[in-house]
């Protein structure tokens, strides 16, 4: 909802042109379009700074589009989330500022020469974790963070990740992105000052249980600078480091 | 380890008094002084701006006691966690600036006259949850932030949250602290533009599994700026809240 | 089993036309119909005041035309959930008077010019959690309810479940539908003066266990008048709320 | 908060003594009084017309006798669940119309000449489950129910349950509490034309888990009238009976 | 061990020079045949009285064939469990006395003539649960037992079940298949003065967990008579309750 | 309820003293006598042939007195598990034909001079598991079963359980109580031609999880003549096997 | 990296061509070469006296050719675990020397004229455990050791394992491989000399749980001399095992 | 076995009447002592190099001092482990060269001059962790190992593991004790040459699961070298790295 009808309502209000019940129902019902089938909350964007996400799994190509269609009239920042490459052919087609991550398999479209700022290190452990910390990454670059990325540098192999001592020392937010055990977090808050997001993913076998073990690990995790968020959700460490990173 | 011991090392080697070999062996060892049982480490605070931190559950009064000894010496900002009143009644007569927090079992020594910055926010849902909250205060209080409390605002009387909405609106981060359902950080998380961190507690019965639900609860929120530590964590909640109020 | 063939066995009873032992064996006999693989119960319906209910899932599709053809010479309300829209192309040629419930994958068949008395409302979570909340809401309605739908109102967005607090208030039964971290009921069962229904659906990835996380959230949800069914049963939450809407 | 200190604030409202912010404010810091650690709710009477409810365990004896005070004042339908003998002790001296049910461990406050209504029918399993179901029995009387008990009728003695199939068919609702396997309410629910809740208890040993056992059963009950609350809750299930049993 | 060896053995045992003993015990470490992937232990007919299994599940149809063959020289009855119509086809063509069960998907091959005796009885709980019964009844048949069947005889239709009790009362053995909540031994074994063994079935869905829940169940099933197998182990309880009938 | 009894109440209906619901009614209500806090039912030892069984644990002194007067009344073979020195005590004074056994924790009264029968043996993996083997050989010899016992005999050391290979295989029925991995009954199922009943128990440490590790090794055994009983339920397995030893 | 670089290294800092912290940062990154999305460590094979090894599940034919490149140029013994055969087919045309085992999946490259050492011994105990077992054995002899196999020789049959007691006291380290209740292992134990490794399968189904049955009951073995690995981890098993095996 | 039947056996041997084979088959079949409750095997420590050992927790000190009068006469070296000070005090009135560790809860008697030989590494994580890892290294040395420890060195502090790299690249077997996360291992196995074995332990809280939390991460371990024991199994590791040790 703009300001001018905002305000218009509240002038509405002091004139007597509707009475104090329907002001607030009028308010009441303003921050949400309905589309029939989910509710598209404007209002977020202002809430928390950042651009509205629409999570692609589970909704069909038409829902996605038409979500896509209200958000669009009016933010100029919007991510999709775990989104397949036949989506992104057809919203392509609708607007094609739209950019494709394929590893991560977002979709985004951001506002032309917005500034990055501060700093947010993305460390995976393993080869296959890469998607998960991808999601990550785009997330929180189009929140405006500076992103930085280190790939392949699991704990089994300390000296991969102690080559980085000087860039995990000097983030102001870290995401380690680990399946298997999960011990990357571990190492990583021991070295860094700053705080670390620890996201377990679902690569693994056996008693891996689908990610459980890394979770668990990570939630156990000695270093006291470690919070974790749930199994594969790359974009919720990548929005939570740049809320971290834009802290001020 | 002071700087002047280590230029002076570093001097040494220049001056051919000892070789590569010995340098690098005993910078290796200086970091940590060795107590036998347990390995103090001086650089920890160097390394995190924070204080050194003592869990003390599962240690003896006498092996808490030469730890903080040795702290003592080197550091005006300590923190034991998980200490119980026998403990702060030993090592009051250690040194009389020592504080205890009953409810949080928490001892503390901190330097005088230091300031408090920012704005950390504790919401806590039910009274029997106060102890771990109180932990959390704790912690970022003497990492350096102002703390502020809300008590008792579970979600099924939802308008005691709500009547706390521009607190909410205006921290830099929020712990949230909730055994039970542990549905309090999803409505924070919905209310609040700061990153909020969830800490379950064991506060439950039946299938509560000792915090296990609440946990998996705040791992499984919709809000994407909430990231979770372990059950009963409020040390960790507290002292990654902290570091994101320092960030700058 | 209608009344007067019951009538004539007593009279038969009462003229020595058979035994004791006879009797009570018709009687035993008298209410199912064997069909060989599955035991028709004609006397629920007397004895809940409902329609018969056939689960599709794990039936072939020639079972469920047998069954569907013994119950319908005997009731004019059927319900069959977990249905497939290759089901219903079958079953509509042996009644063109059936309905089929795309989203909520159910058919029915119910007597014209029936009265729908009460409230019952649906409050859905997520997009991806309408299947199961229109299974509940078809549920209801054909066993006699009024029934009313709020979707997308899940508590990260917490204003948009509060627009609707006057229908939460009017209601006789709630049934709430989530995934993700279940955390609806607690909310509404603090705002709702009547029993509420939670519905616990396998939407979700990672930690979520397949709807085990909101099952547990809602089995230890503070609110005192919540109940819970199976993951996903949005049946079983239908009947039950159609059968408190009609107490009295 | 009375209805004439809100018409007050109304009228001082309108009377521009006081401005619209300042209204708003005074109405969402009403409903509860602040006692330092728990945050009274007097609103929830009138919400949900009910008594006030205090879970006393891990609670001081300290805090529930404030607590007691403070709703004592305004409320003639008290309820105190999980309350040991020496508390009962306590408070008794503070008001002598209370009432103890040591089985079920509740400490009652009850308006006079209160007339019980409906009709709800608590059926315990095993001896052992006894108190689990006392505590419902209570809850729903409180509330207004006039309940009967059925106790020591477990499912491998069916005819024991079945000698009392009249009065589980003419009952509002029925709370069925079980440990072990936690089979009663299938078997009720098959019998029963309204509403089954079934409380899971935690007596058993072995792989009953606490009572993770029986719940599970319960919620995978073929039967469709069946509700389920936490193990041991019998409050709850008293609670959501009475709720049903009033409903009309 | 090679041929030769064995005919050298048993000269010397005619020439005395091994005594019977001796020989035996060298015997006893022939017992199977090296096919090179399984070793086929022709012993255990003679060991238990029953025919030898192959659980066809995880094994290619050359394998089977490799493993029927072997076994075909020299025992006239044969089971082979999980077994899809494609192997039968197969077999079908080396031998033409093999029968085929589609539902218990088991193939067996038995002697003719041979009477059976004693009674062993299988009830299931649902249609769905009718392949885990039929593996457990063609199983108990082909060990020897005089098998009857009811089928669809659920616990939350009581009066169904009750219907059959003088079957109940009179088998030697009984096995209960259930899925859902598995309730379905706990009353038949408060009825049934004989052993009664439950199997689980995987046929349910959420808080199910794949048969963990009505395994569960029964293992913790007040009834002092049963004993249970695995979910899905209908060849296990069919073969066990062809012991107990065959016991004396 | 004696025959006669029932032959006068058969009779009075007859004559017309009472009506057929009267009749009835007395009927369904005959079985078992009402103690406030329990149903006794003297039915159960005609309908399994067995003695009456008291399951002390959790049950007062006085609860379990004045049960055991009610049983004594009627019954020559009563057994009372889990029962405590001091109770045992107490009841003796009441009937010093009572015997205890310390390690079984089992008081049992059985009728002089009865034969025992069959073989029932049981076998134990450590010294630990020798209490729940106990409480099954009384359970069994009470039942009527000629019982012998092997304890000690774990499958890390094979050549101990091998030594009693002649009386694996002449028994009727083996009960194996195992702790830690439980692979006891594998081992001895591959022996036995006869039905063995694992019981696992709680006796394990670690990743033991209170024996559901053992318990689950018991389901999965490959060995077909196993079946399974809850953990530490060595009553419910000395109960079976009596009645396996004893069919015929 | 090889000798005369670092060599040349060292000299260049003697000479003051690079300074301490120049040649410290170019030792930091010498030891692995960056592909992008692996990082290759080539200093493995000297650490661990063992060839490099390759998971190949989860990455893509493109990512395994790169990485083999890589190591090719460098060692002469390359495993590649988790292989499907049009992998093989692939990698095949780069070296013809490439050896395929088709039921473990893998894919060697091993120099030419290596003697194998020792005695590792591989042990399973069912024909679906082949897979893991042949795993096991091909990275236990690319590593160096002389391996021996013995399959099909579960528990349940005793005395198939006991046939083979000479090759199991005379092994070096054993291999045990099962599924099921996975109780191999502990048998095993009680009858070598020397280090068990247990590899649970994924072999089973029920409260197999997918493997997390064998491999709690393998960390449960009373035997002293057992360790296990992670759920189908035949390759762990081997690597261990070989390590063992060639310890002097 | 009676004495005089081992008497009439060699004494039968020596006259022919039975040959050597015979003799040792009868032999095999004498191995342990019936001590009524235990069966001590005196031929272990021949079979495996080892002492004798005594698992006390769980056992009266009854049954503890029968079992180490009959070792004693045996065997020079004996193991007790958990046991409590109490047990000491009364073992050492028995024979005065018994040694207690306190902290490891070991009673060892050991013979005089017994070489130590070869390499164990004992590497602990936390303070709390030490028990166990004494428990490792008393058996470790009363097997025969050389034993070193390094205790307090968790990976949160990867520096004061780094100091170490000399020694845990020199070891024959590495023992790694670790609770909270448990990611120990995973670090020092990829530092290490030597096989790894990794013991988790009991040290946490929530959701810890008692030591489930370490296990799984270390089952799940990325470097290759890792096997793993149950919770808290100190003597198991120990144990097997003396093996390993030991093995050439």
């Amino acid at each position: 909802m703009e300001i001018e009808k905002l305000e218009h309502l509240l002038n509405q209000f002091k004139n007597g042109d509707v009475d104090l019940k329907q002001t607030l129902d009028t308010l009441k019902h303003l921050p949400f379009e309905d589309l029939g089938f989910a509710k598209v909350d404007h209002h977020r964007a202002l809430r928390t700074g950042f651009p509205e996400v629409v999570f692609c799994q589970g909704k069909t190509h038409e829902q996605v589009e038409k979500i896509f269609q209200s958000l669009e009239k009016k933010n100029d920042n919007i991510l999709l989330t775990r989104a397949e490459p036949e989506l992104f052919s057809k919203l392509q087609k609708m607007n094609d500022r739209l950019i494709y991550n394929e590893l991560g398999r977002t979709i985004t479209l951001e506002a032309e020469n917005r500034e990055k700022t501060g700093s947010v290190l993305i460390i995976s452990a393993g080869t296959a974790d890469i998607p998960v910390a991808e999601e990550a990454a785009v997330t929180a670059s189009i929140a405006g963070a500076k992103v930085e990325r280190i790939y392949d540098a699991g704990v089994a192999g300390i000296h991969r990740l102690l080559a980085h001592t000087e860039k995990i020392q000097s983030a102001r937010c870290i995401v380690t992105v680990a399946g298997m055990e999960g011990a990357l977090p571990s190492v990583v808050g021991g070295l860094a000052p700053c705080p670390v997001i620890g996201v377990p993913t679902s690569v693994g076998y056996g008693s891996h249980l689908g990610g459980l073990t890394p979770m668990l690990t990570m939630l156990n995790a000695c270093a006291p600078n470690i919070t974790v968020v749930n199994i594969d959700n790359g974009f919720g460490a990548g929005f939570s480091a740049a809320l971290i990173n834009s802290s001020k």
